[in-house]
Protein backbone atom coordinates (compact mmCIF):
# COMPACT_ATOMS: atom_id res chain seq x y z
CA UNK A 1 0.00 0.00 0.00
CA UNK A 2 3.01 2.43 1.07
CA UNK A 3 4.39 1.78 -2.08
CA UNK A 4 1.09 2.27 -4.44
CA UNK A 5 0.60 5.67 -3.12
CA UNK A 6 4.13 6.74 -3.45
CA UNK A 7 3.77 6.02 -7.32
CA UNK A 8 1.13 8.09 -7.40
CA UNK A 9 3.03 10.97 -5.66
CA UNK A 10 6.33 10.25 -7.57
CA UNK A 11 4.44 9.89 -10.61
CA UNK A 12 3.37 13.26 -10.53
CA UNK A 13 7.02 14.83 -10.08
CA UNK A 14 8.89 14.82 -13.15
CA UNK A 15 10.47 17.69 -13.90
CA UNK A 16 8.67 19.52 -16.49
CA UNK A 17 9.48 21.96 -19.19
CA UNK A 18 9.02 25.10 -17.22
CA UNK A 19 11.19 24.07 -14.68
CA UNK A 20 14.09 22.61 -17.11
CA UNK A 21 13.88 25.95 -18.74
CA UNK A 22 14.20 28.13 -15.92
CA UNK A 23 17.50 26.01 -15.06
CA UNK A 24 18.79 26.51 -18.37
CA UNK A 25 17.90 30.48 -18.72
CA UNK A 26 16.34 29.50 -22.26
CA UNK A 27 13.32 27.94 -24.02
CA UNK A 28 13.25 24.72 -26.11
CA UNK A 29 12.17 24.14 -29.72
CA UNK A 30 12.75 22.38 -32.92
CA UNK A 31 15.05 24.23 -35.67
CA UNK A 32 13.85 21.87 -38.80
CA UNK A 33 16.12 22.49 -41.52
CA UNK A 34 15.37 21.07 -44.69
CA UNK A 35 16.21 21.19 -48.00
CA UNK A 36 18.08 19.65 -50.99
CA UNK A 37 21.30 17.29 -50.77
CA UNK A 38 24.15 20.28 -50.89
CA UNK A 39 22.27 22.95 -50.07
CA UNK A 40 23.83 23.59 -46.61
CA UNK A 41 21.65 22.21 -44.15
CA UNK A 42 24.41 20.08 -42.03
CA UNK A 43 26.71 22.90 -42.42
CA UNK A 44 24.15 25.64 -41.19
CA UNK A 45 22.82 23.77 -38.25
CA UNK A 46 26.17 22.95 -36.67
CA UNK A 47 27.01 26.75 -37.26
CA UNK A 48 23.93 27.86 -35.32
CA UNK A 49 24.97 25.06 -32.66
CA UNK A 50 28.11 26.71 -32.32
CA UNK A 51 26.64 30.14 -32.02
CA UNK A 52 24.12 28.82 -29.37
CA UNK A 53 26.56 27.27 -27.25
CA UNK A 54 28.90 30.89 -27.40
CA UNK A 55 25.71 32.05 -25.88
CA UNK A 56 25.18 29.35 -23.21
CA UNK A 57 22.19 27.67 -24.90
CA UNK A 58 21.53 24.10 -25.48
CA UNK A 59 21.31 22.35 -28.24
CA UNK A 60 22.05 19.28 -30.56
CA UNK A 61 21.82 18.50 -33.91
CA UNK A 62 20.57 15.44 -35.30
CA UNK A 63 21.85 14.53 -39.14
CA UNK A 64 22.53 11.70 -40.72
CA UNK A 65 26.05 10.94 -39.12
CA UNK A 66 24.03 10.27 -35.56
CA UNK A 67 20.80 9.21 -36.77
CA UNK A 68 21.39 6.81 -39.67
CA UNK A 69 24.35 4.66 -38.13
CA UNK A 70 22.87 4.54 -34.75
CA UNK A 71 18.64 4.68 -34.37
CA UNK A 72 17.25 4.18 -38.20
CA UNK A 73 20.57 2.02 -39.24
CA UNK A 74 17.59 -0.61 -39.83
CA UNK A 75 15.95 1.64 -42.22
CA UNK A 76 16.94 1.91 -46.26
CA UNK A 77 15.55 4.53 -48.85
CA UNK A 78 11.81 2.74 -49.75
CA UNK A 79 9.36 5.11 -49.34
CA UNK A 80 7.83 3.55 -46.31
CA UNK A 81 11.48 3.65 -44.59
CA UNK A 82 11.86 7.21 -45.72
CA UNK A 83 8.80 8.41 -44.35
CA UNK A 84 9.53 5.97 -40.73
CA UNK A 85 13.10 8.12 -41.09
CA UNK A 86 11.36 11.24 -40.57
CA UNK A 87 9.11 10.32 -38.31
CA UNK A 88 11.61 8.67 -35.69
CA UNK A 89 13.68 12.03 -36.24
CA UNK A 90 10.12 14.08 -35.49
CA UNK A 91 10.01 12.12 -31.84
CA UNK A 92 13.55 12.20 -30.84
CA UNK A 93 13.38 15.57 -32.03
CA UNK A 94 9.94 15.85 -29.10
CA UNK A 95 12.21 14.12 -26.51
CA UNK A 96 14.72 16.61 -26.77
CA UNK A 97 12.68 20.08 -26.92
CA UNK A 98 10.52 17.79 -23.90
CA UNK A 99 14.46 18.04 -22.02
CA UNK A 100 15.34 21.49 -22.54
CA UNK A 101 17.19 22.01 -25.23
CA UNK A 102 16.91 23.22 -29.03
CA UNK A 103 16.65 20.42 -31.58
CA UNK A 104 18.44 21.27 -34.57
CA UNK A 105 17.40 18.66 -37.02
CA UNK A 106 19.13 18.40 -40.32
CA UNK A 107 17.55 16.05 -43.11
CA UNK A 108 16.34 17.09 -46.78
CA UNK A 109 12.84 15.44 -45.74
CA UNK A 110 11.45 16.21 -49.60
CA UNK A 111 7.25 15.72 -48.89
CA UNK A 112 5.28 18.36 -47.13
CA UNK A 113 3.20 15.89 -46.03
CA UNK A 114 5.90 14.17 -43.41
CA UNK A 115 7.27 17.54 -42.13
CA UNK A 116 3.69 18.65 -41.45
CA UNK A 117 3.21 15.09 -39.55
CA UNK A 118 6.04 16.47 -37.43
CA UNK A 119 4.88 19.26 -36.82
CA UNK A 120 1.57 18.46 -35.75
CA UNK A 121 3.20 16.52 -32.89
CA UNK A 122 4.32 19.95 -31.49
CA UNK A 123 2.57 22.43 -29.88
CA UNK A 124 2.29 25.66 -31.64
CA UNK A 125 5.70 27.70 -31.67
CA UNK A 126 7.80 24.47 -30.86
CA UNK A 127 8.08 23.32 -34.72
CA UNK A 128 10.26 26.43 -36.63
CA UNK A 129 10.77 24.94 -39.96
CA UNK A 130 13.80 26.43 -41.99
CA UNK A 131 14.10 25.97 -45.92
CA UNK A 132 17.58 26.19 -46.60
CA UNK A 133 17.04 27.49 -50.23
CA UNK A 134 19.45 26.63 -53.13
CA UNK A 135 18.66 25.42 -56.90
CA UNK A 136 19.29 22.19 -57.58
CA UNK A 137 22.03 23.62 -60.32
CA UNK A 138 24.23 25.23 -57.81
CA UNK A 139 23.65 22.11 -55.21
CA UNK A 140 24.71 19.61 -58.31
CA UNK A 141 27.62 22.26 -58.60
CA UNK A 142 29.02 22.10 -55.37
CA UNK A 143 28.12 18.06 -55.08
CA UNK A 144 30.32 17.95 -51.85
CA UNK A 145 29.69 14.06 -51.64
CA UNK A 146 29.45 13.47 -55.27
CA UNK A 147 25.90 12.22 -55.01
CA UNK A 148 24.53 14.57 -58.14
CA UNK A 149 27.01 13.04 -60.26
CA UNK A 150 25.98 9.46 -59.55
CA UNK A 151 22.45 10.24 -59.65
CA UNK A 152 22.47 12.37 -62.74
CA UNK A 153 24.57 8.87 -64.33
CA UNK A 154 21.67 6.92 -63.00
CA UNK A 155 23.65 5.23 -60.39
CA UNK A 156 21.54 6.21 -57.46
CA UNK A 157 17.87 5.63 -57.69
CA UNK A 158 14.98 8.26 -56.63
CA UNK A 159 17.30 11.13 -55.89
CA UNK A 160 15.94 14.48 -54.69
CA UNK A 161 16.04 17.08 -56.84
CA UNK A 162 17.02 14.79 -60.12
CA UNK A 163 15.19 11.87 -59.92
CA UNK A 164 13.03 12.41 -57.02
CA UNK A 165 10.96 15.49 -56.11
CA UNK A 166 11.41 18.41 -53.64
CA UNK A 167 8.15 19.66 -52.39
CA UNK A 168 9.56 23.30 -51.00
CA UNK A 169 7.82 24.37 -47.41
CA UNK A 170 4.76 26.26 -47.93
CA UNK A 171 4.58 27.91 -44.90
CA UNK A 172 8.26 27.83 -43.47
CA UNK A 173 8.73 30.05 -40.62
CA UNK A 174 12.46 31.02 -41.58
CA UNK A 175 13.57 30.89 -45.20
CA UNK A 176 17.36 31.16 -45.80
CA UNK A 177 19.02 31.72 -49.24
CA UNK A 178 22.34 29.00 -49.24
CA UNK A 179 23.01 31.07 -52.60
CA UNK A 180 23.35 34.08 -51.91
CA UNK A 181 23.78 34.29 -48.10
CA UNK A 182 27.12 33.43 -46.66
CA UNK A 183 26.78 31.15 -43.86
CA UNK A 184 27.32 33.88 -41.16
CA UNK A 185 24.56 35.95 -42.56
CA UNK A 186 22.30 32.62 -42.37
CA UNK A 187 23.49 32.21 -39.04
CA UNK A 188 22.48 36.03 -37.95
CA UNK A 189 18.87 35.82 -39.73
CA UNK A 190 17.96 32.66 -37.50
CA UNK A 191 19.34 34.00 -34.56
CA UNK A 192 17.22 37.08 -34.98
CA UNK A 193 14.40 35.40 -35.52
CA UNK A 194 15.02 33.64 -32.18
CA UNK A 195 15.55 36.92 -30.46
CA UNK A 196 12.60 38.35 -31.74
CA UNK A 197 10.04 35.53 -30.76
CA UNK A 198 11.30 35.45 -27.80
CA UNK A 199 13.16 32.01 -27.68
CA UNK A 200 16.28 33.51 -26.42
CA UNK A 201 17.69 36.85 -24.92
CA UNK A 202 19.55 39.38 -26.18
CA UNK A 203 23.15 38.73 -24.96
CA UNK A 204 23.99 41.15 -22.12
CA UNK B 1 34.83 26.24 -53.65
CA UNK B 2 34.30 28.18 -50.96
CA UNK B 3 31.31 26.63 -49.76
CA UNK B 4 33.40 23.29 -49.72
CA UNK B 5 35.94 24.27 -47.80
CA UNK B 6 33.25 25.62 -45.15
CA UNK B 7 31.53 22.99 -45.40
CA UNK B 8 34.62 21.51 -44.03
CA UNK B 9 35.72 23.46 -41.77
CA UNK B 10 32.08 23.66 -39.87
CA UNK B 11 31.57 19.97 -39.95
CA UNK B 12 34.86 20.08 -37.19
CA UNK B 13 33.36 22.30 -35.48
CA UNK B 14 30.19 20.55 -33.35
CA UNK B 15 30.12 21.56 -30.40
CA UNK B 16 32.17 18.87 -28.68
CA UNK B 17 30.78 16.46 -25.05
CA UNK B 18 33.82 18.57 -23.35
CA UNK B 19 31.95 21.66 -23.99
CA UNK B 20 28.73 20.30 -23.24
CA UNK B 21 29.99 19.20 -19.69
CA UNK B 22 31.94 22.94 -19.52
CA UNK B 23 28.87 24.40 -20.26
CA UNK B 24 26.44 22.52 -18.09
CA UNK B 25 29.31 21.99 -15.11
CA UNK B 26 28.15 18.23 -14.93
CA UNK B 27 28.95 14.90 -16.97
CA UNK B 28 26.49 12.76 -18.68
CA UNK B 29 25.48 9.07 -18.61
CA UNK B 30 23.28 6.64 -18.82
CA UNK B 31 21.36 5.28 -15.91
CA UNK B 32 19.54 2.18 -17.23
CA UNK B 33 17.16 0.58 -14.85
CA UNK B 34 15.96 -3.14 -15.16
CA UNK B 35 13.58 -4.79 -13.10
CA UNK B 36 10.32 -6.36 -12.84
CA UNK B 37 7.39 -4.94 -14.00
CA UNK B 38 6.11 -3.18 -10.66
CA UNK B 39 9.69 -3.07 -9.22
CA UNK B 40 9.83 0.61 -9.27
CA UNK B 41 11.69 1.18 -12.22
CA UNK B 42 9.67 4.28 -13.10
CA UNK B 43 9.29 5.81 -9.74
CA UNK B 44 12.83 5.65 -8.41
CA UNK B 45 14.04 7.13 -12.04
CA UNK B 46 11.71 9.86 -11.89
CA UNK B 47 12.77 10.47 -8.08
CA UNK B 48 16.39 10.50 -9.57
CA UNK B 49 15.58 12.92 -11.76
CA UNK B 50 13.82 15.42 -9.40
CA UNK B 51 17.16 14.77 -6.92
CA UNK B 52 19.69 16.02 -9.82
CA UNK B 53 17.21 18.65 -11.02
CA UNK B 54 17.55 20.24 -7.38
CA UNK B 55 21.41 20.01 -7.99
CA UNK B 56 21.56 21.57 -10.96
CA UNK B 57 21.88 18.79 -12.71
CA UNK B 58 20.19 17.51 -16.36
CA UNK B 59 18.28 14.95 -17.10
CA UNK B 60 15.68 12.86 -18.73
CA UNK B 61 14.03 9.99 -17.88
CA UNK B 62 13.24 7.75 -20.79
CA UNK B 63 9.76 5.48 -20.07
CA UNK B 64 6.98 3.72 -21.30
CA UNK B 65 4.93 6.87 -21.59
CA UNK B 66 6.82 9.12 -23.70
CA UNK B 67 8.56 5.91 -25.40
CA UNK B 68 5.34 3.71 -26.16
CA UNK B 69 3.40 6.65 -27.68
CA UNK B 70 6.43 8.27 -29.52
CA UNK B 71 9.04 6.71 -31.07
CA UNK B 72 8.46 3.01 -30.57
CA UNK B 73 4.41 3.46 -31.31
CA UNK B 74 4.73 1.31 -33.93
CA UNK B 75 6.30 -1.78 -32.15
CA UNK B 76 4.28 -4.64 -30.50
CA UNK B 77 5.21 -7.45 -28.21
CA UNK B 78 7.05 -10.16 -30.58
CA UNK B 79 10.63 -11.57 -29.84
CA UNK B 80 11.77 -8.95 -32.48
CA UNK B 81 9.68 -5.99 -31.45
CA UNK B 82 10.98 -6.31 -27.43
CA UNK B 83 14.79 -6.19 -28.55
CA UNK B 84 14.13 -3.28 -31.50
CA UNK B 85 12.43 -1.24 -28.46
CA UNK B 86 15.28 -2.00 -26.08
CA UNK B 87 17.53 -1.21 -29.44
CA UNK B 88 15.84 2.27 -30.53
CA UNK B 89 15.62 3.34 -26.34
CA UNK B 90 19.44 2.66 -26.25
CA UNK B 91 19.70 4.61 -29.44
CA UNK B 92 18.49 7.59 -27.88
CA UNK B 93 20.07 7.42 -24.60
CA UNK B 94 23.42 7.49 -27.01
CA UNK B 95 21.87 10.92 -27.91
CA UNK B 96 20.98 12.36 -24.89
CA UNK B 97 24.60 11.71 -23.35
CA UNK B 98 25.95 13.08 -26.18
CA UNK B 99 24.27 16.23 -25.54
CA UNK B 100 25.31 16.36 -22.06
CA UNK B 101 22.80 15.42 -20.10
CA UNK B 102 22.30 11.94 -17.90
CA UNK B 103 19.39 9.76 -19.78
CA UNK B 104 17.55 7.93 -17.20
CA UNK B 105 15.87 4.86 -18.81
CA UNK B 106 13.08 2.73 -16.89
CA UNK B 107 12.11 -0.40 -19.38
CA UNK B 108 11.52 -4.07 -17.60
CA UNK B 109 14.55 -5.08 -20.49
CA UNK B 110 14.63 -8.50 -19.06
CA UNK B 111 16.89 -9.99 -21.56
CA UNK B 112 20.86 -9.80 -21.07
CA UNK B 113 21.29 -9.66 -24.36
CA UNK B 114 19.47 -6.70 -25.17
CA UNK B 115 20.76 -4.89 -22.45
CA UNK B 116 24.25 -5.79 -23.29
CA UNK B 117 23.75 -5.27 -26.79
CA UNK B 118 22.61 -1.54 -25.55
CA UNK B 119 25.76 -1.31 -23.30
CA UNK B 120 28.21 -2.05 -26.03
CA UNK B 121 26.81 1.12 -27.96
CA UNK B 122 28.47 3.22 -25.19
CA UNK B 123 32.33 3.76 -23.85
CA UNK B 124 33.33 2.42 -20.22
CA UNK B 125 31.69 4.42 -17.77
CA UNK B 126 29.27 5.75 -19.37
CA UNK B 127 26.93 2.86 -18.85
CA UNK B 128 25.30 2.34 -15.56
CA UNK B 129 23.00 -0.57 -15.08
CA UNK B 130 20.56 -0.56 -11.88
CA UNK B 131 19.14 -3.37 -10.91
CA UNK B 132 15.83 -2.16 -9.60
CA UNK B 133 15.79 -5.69 -7.69
CA UNK B 134 11.90 -6.88 -6.12
CA UNK B 135 10.42 -10.76 -5.80
CA UNK B 136 7.89 -11.66 -8.29
CA UNK B 137 5.75 -12.36 -5.29
CA UNK B 138 6.10 -8.24 -3.88
CA UNK B 139 5.80 -6.63 -7.57
CA UNK B 140 2.09 -8.97 -7.83
CA UNK B 141 1.38 -8.09 -4.34
CA UNK B 142 1.68 -4.53 -5.43
CA UNK B 143 0.27 -4.81 -8.76
CA UNK B 144 -0.29 -0.84 -9.35
CA UNK B 145 -1.36 -1.82 -13.09
CA UNK B 146 -3.56 -5.10 -12.58
CA UNK B 147 -0.87 -6.66 -14.87
CA UNK B 148 0.13 -9.61 -12.94
CA UNK B 149 -3.48 -10.50 -12.08
CA UNK B 150 -4.18 -10.41 -15.64
CA UNK B 151 -1.02 -12.29 -16.85
CA UNK B 152 -1.75 -15.40 -13.81
CA UNK B 153 -5.41 -15.73 -15.27
CA UNK B 154 -3.84 -16.23 -18.79
CA UNK B 155 -4.87 -13.13 -20.24
CA UNK B 156 -1.37 -11.81 -20.97
CA UNK B 157 0.92 -13.78 -22.97
CA UNK B 158 4.41 -13.72 -22.17
CA UNK B 159 4.57 -11.68 -19.17
CA UNK B 160 8.02 -11.23 -17.26
CA UNK B 161 8.23 -12.96 -14.55
CA UNK B 162 5.32 -15.07 -14.92
CA UNK B 163 5.11 -16.24 -18.16
CA UNK B 164 8.56 -14.95 -19.91
CA UNK B 165 12.14 -15.04 -18.20
CA UNK B 166 13.49 -12.29 -16.13
CA UNK B 167 17.00 -12.47 -16.62
CA UNK B 168 18.71 -10.59 -13.57
CA UNK B 169 21.50 -8.86 -14.31
CA UNK B 170 24.90 -10.49 -13.02
CA UNK B 171 27.42 -7.03 -13.70
CA UNK B 172 25.02 -4.04 -12.47
CA UNK B 173 26.70 -1.16 -11.65
CA UNK B 174 24.35 -0.49 -9.04
CA UNK B 175 21.44 -3.00 -7.39
CA UNK B 176 18.94 -1.56 -5.38
CA UNK B 177 16.32 -3.48 -3.16
CA UNK B 178 12.99 -2.01 -3.82
CA UNK B 179 11.34 -4.65 -0.75
CA UNK B 180 13.95 -3.60 1.86
CA UNK B 181 14.73 0.20 1.18
CA UNK B 182 12.41 3.39 0.80
CA UNK B 183 12.82 5.38 -2.70
CA UNK B 184 14.85 8.17 -0.37
CA UNK B 185 17.45 5.60 0.51
CA UNK B 186 17.85 4.36 -2.99
CA UNK B 187 17.72 7.92 -4.68
CA UNK B 188 20.64 8.36 -1.79
CA UNK B 189 22.10 5.11 -2.87
CA UNK B 190 22.36 6.19 -6.71
CA UNK B 191 23.24 9.44 -6.41
CA UNK B 192 26.25 8.08 -3.38
CA UNK B 193 27.50 6.13 -6.55
CA UNK B 194 27.48 8.90 -9.46
CA UNK B 195 29.30 11.07 -7.03
CA UNK B 196 31.97 8.15 -5.52
CA UNK B 197 32.62 7.77 -9.08
CA UNK B 198 33.13 11.67 -9.71
CA UNK B 199 29.97 12.23 -12.44
CA UNK B 200 28.64 14.36 -10.47
CA UNK B 201 30.53 16.91 -7.67
CA UNK B 202 29.51 17.28 -3.73
CA UNK B 203 26.54 19.88 -3.23
CA UNK B 204 28.34 23.48 -2.18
Amino acid sequence: MKVKSENIVWHHNHVSREERHELNQHRSCVLWFTGLSGAGKSTLSTAVERELYNRGIRSYVLDGDNIRHGLNNNLGFSPEDRKENIRRIGEVSKLFVDAGLFALSAFISPYREDRDMVRSRFADGEFIEVYVRCSVDECARRDPKGLYEKAMRGEIKQFTGVSAPYEEPLTAEIIVNSESQSIDESVAQIINYLKDQGYIQDEE
